[in-house]
């Protein structure tokens, strides 16, 4: 059996419908199928999420969004007319919707919220649905509260109970076709609570790992996943086959084609994910599987985050004195923060933040406590920097893939901030200037992709020809 | 004014002995001398103060030691007849000597064992300060107890107080030569207690501090600080000028030549350092300073130390579970483990520490609690490690010395286990296989200083250079 999930993209009018239930008929085994909502049409389009956020916003402010509502609902007309589906259950379909969209229930605010963007993607998944079913197929619409999908209550941020696998797993002996709405599950009270957003990919992940699939297709509107980010280099070369971990590390450092908790369900249970095109659906797509290929690249991927600060702080002797890091450690907890990473020297430590987490007033209080508390002899903060990752089972392995990497960026003239390697066997990351993060992945690129050689065991005279 | 101090090797016998106070009385500045007890005359010699130590021993075991007391005696009854110092000063020294060695004052063990081998320096500044005065210099022997040298009651291993510097000031107003014995001082209830071994450097760094010298000489028995471990390059290059902080990262990492804690009077008080050699007094030595030379070379100096282990440990997600970090180094430091590094992934970390501060027992406990409380996925431990660092000044700046340094290793074939780079702007840190540390010492100083074009910007194509 195969979970499949569509994105919005995938979903986003009557034609892209009419392809993702091509692909559902094309493939019997493809019986448990989550979709996201409607996605851009076009690029000046807005997602439906979107106008759903706006229209709770509007609602909660005015106690009406009429505009706004008008909007989202002639988005779903004319799906529904486009796929001929009869009047009858376009009313129906717009029926509950406006329930929702009302908060008939008396919704607390930030709830009302969770329901109303859940909406975009159950409304999509009663379209379809209806429409398989038009074309004559055996499918049924699932609702996540009947089917047993159990999360925490964190509203906007829900997480997958351990329980909800067990209720879930009945799903894979339903007959027909299951059509199940991405994005959220319920509290154990029965209180509507969605994923972080892009959590569609969560919803299939779960169901994947509950149902036990051979594998969970994962389709959305490229070929694959590139070796790097296709906005900063032309054609890259494709990845046909990666790992949980590889595509973990990618995820964090902006390789942002498949969400980054979405991964964990399947990689639990030991699920290859297949990456696929909707628009091209014979098109192999990318395997996200556990072992690595025994002919595999060493380098998999290279991938760049920016909004990086780091906060340096020395003392000398620094490194006799049991407990510094640890106190470090605990003044950023206690202000609520979470460290990347902290590379030190003998008498320093800098602990790698991200720049979003850290306010003006919550930094001057860090460095005020930091210096007091630890009577430091220096404690400063830089912001603007960067993470590049280079990422590739096997990579520690072969000696000198540090020095053609360095190599490289010192070709472009990248100072290198930072380098974080010993821990991750298959990660390496390079701190440098934010400024300086497209032109480091595109150099790596050409060193690790673009070269005859890339997987000879490299020594110094190698690294040479990079210059060439 | 000048404090001068002396090293084992530098009073090792009457002959050395003679030179050093040529030296002291080549120069009126060199006012205020702290002297070490007597080293090694040959290579298969025993320093005094492990023959005190090996007496301490068998005394405190048997209640005498008949035969480790007259070795120690014969050492210092040859300098004595040698510096033709009369019967009356011979005996006077060694019944000075004696009182500690029987002890008389019924001093418990561990107290027993500070006295006797503090009682090396102690006796060695009386002999150079009466061999001084036959010389008809106005020399004085002084007592850290009279001086004012408070410590810390940390037995062998004493810590200065604050309130010291004030009392040792006076030092400086003193009327000729102080001769000074290092390795120890007195606590406030007049206890006597050693500083960690080879801590005469430190007794020099706080006197210096204290009376505000010009410059403190650290006379030794090598011409300078060289670039690399004499032991593994023929004739390596000399380090003519280096920073407080670099000599401190060298240091750290098996720099033998200067006590790592000796530093940081100096340091603190912003006195330079100057390292001689007692047998080639002309030569200008290595100078230990506050701000770099503008003609600083970029790499100052390369060092390894072996004995390290990590203990790596990973976990899905780990990077969004705040205070994991935190929690790892809390069980380390109730385990009273300091930890040395701490590189991480996305998923994983590891810890660096110190092989010799982990028994066997504690390695087991640590693994079993790091895996139940903090719910790891995986947690091993790896030994025989080693400790690699490349250390200068500015070295940060110049794009392409890491580009260099990991080709240089990678034509040597060694594997990088670790790169810690990113909070020292003056070091760079690379972790090998202990059986690997020497050879990558050697690529390293052939790479950066056996090149001819070490000052020049480095690119990918400079590298090649390497493996011509």
């Amino acid at each position: 059996m195969k979970v499949a999930k569509f994105g919005g993209t995938s979903l986003a009018n009557a034609e892209q419908i009419k392809k993702v239930c091509k692909i559902i008929r094309a493939d019997q085994e493809r019986r448990v199928v989550v979709v996201s909502a409607p996605g851009k049409r076009f690029r000046e389009d807005t997602k439906v999420t979107d106008l759903l956020i706006q229209y709770a916003e509007r609602f909660l402010e005015a106690g009406e969004a009429p505009k706004e509502k008008q909007a989202i609902f002639a988005r779903y007309q004319e799906i529904v007319k486009e796929l001929q589906l009869s009047a009858e259950v376009g009313g129906q379909i717009e029926a509950e919707l406006d329930t929702v969209l009302s908060n008939q229930k008396n919704l607390s605010a930030e709830r009302f919220m969770d329901a109303v963007k859940a909406a975009g993607e159950d409304t999509c998944a009663k379209v379809v649905a209806h429409y398989l079913r038009s074309l004559g197929e055996d499918a049924h619409y699932v609702n996540p509260l009947d089917a047993g999908l159990l999360v925490t209550d964190e509203v906007g941020n829900a997480h997958v109970l351990p329980e909800a696998y067990e209720k879930l797993a009945s799903l894979g002996a339903d007959r027909g076709i299951t059509i199940f709405p991405g994005f959220f599950g319920f509290t154990k009270s029965g209180d509507l609570v969605t994923f972080s957003r892009g959590g569609s990919d969560i919803t299939g992940s779960i169901l994947a790992a509950a149902v036990k699939a051979d594998v969970y297709e994962n389709f959305t509107d490229v070929d694959s996943v590139y070796v790097v980010n296709p906005n900063l280099v032309a054609h890259p070369v494709e990845v046909k086959e990666i790992t949980y971990r590889e595509m973990r590390e990618l995820s964090y450092s902006g390789f942002g084609v498949f969400h980054e908790e979405a991964l964990i369900p399947a990689y639990q249970a030991n699920i290859p994910v297949c990456i696929k095109n909707t628009n091209n659906p014979a098109a192999p797509g990318t395997m996200i599987v556990n072992e690595p290929p025994v002919s595999t690249k060493r380098v998999s991927g290279i991938a760049s985050d920016s909004g990086f600060c780091s906060i340096y702080v020395s003392k000398y002797l620094m490194n006799r004195e049991i407990g510094f890091g640890r106190k470090l450690l605990q003044i950023l907890e206690e202000e609520g923060l979470s460290y990347e990473h902290s590379p030190s020297g003998i008498d320093n430590i800098s602990v790698i933040l991200r720049e979003r987490d850290l306010t003006v007033e919550k930094e001057a209080r860090i460095v005020e406590r930091i210096s007091r508390e630890l009577r430091v002899d220096d404690v400063s903060v830089t912001h603007g920097l960067a993470l590049v990752m280079i990422v590739g089972e096997g990579m520690r392995q072969s000696v000198g893939t540090t020095a053609r990497a360095a190599a490289a960026l010192a070709q472009a003239k990248i100072n290198l901030e930072m380098i974080n390697q010993g821990s991750s066997e298959v990660s390496m990351m390079f701190g440098v200037k934010a400024v300086d993060a497209d032109r480091a992945v595109i150099a790596l690129y050409q060193e690790f992709f673009c070269n005859e050689e890339e997987n000879q065991p490299v020594l110094a005279s190698h690294v040479s020809s990079v210059s060439v």
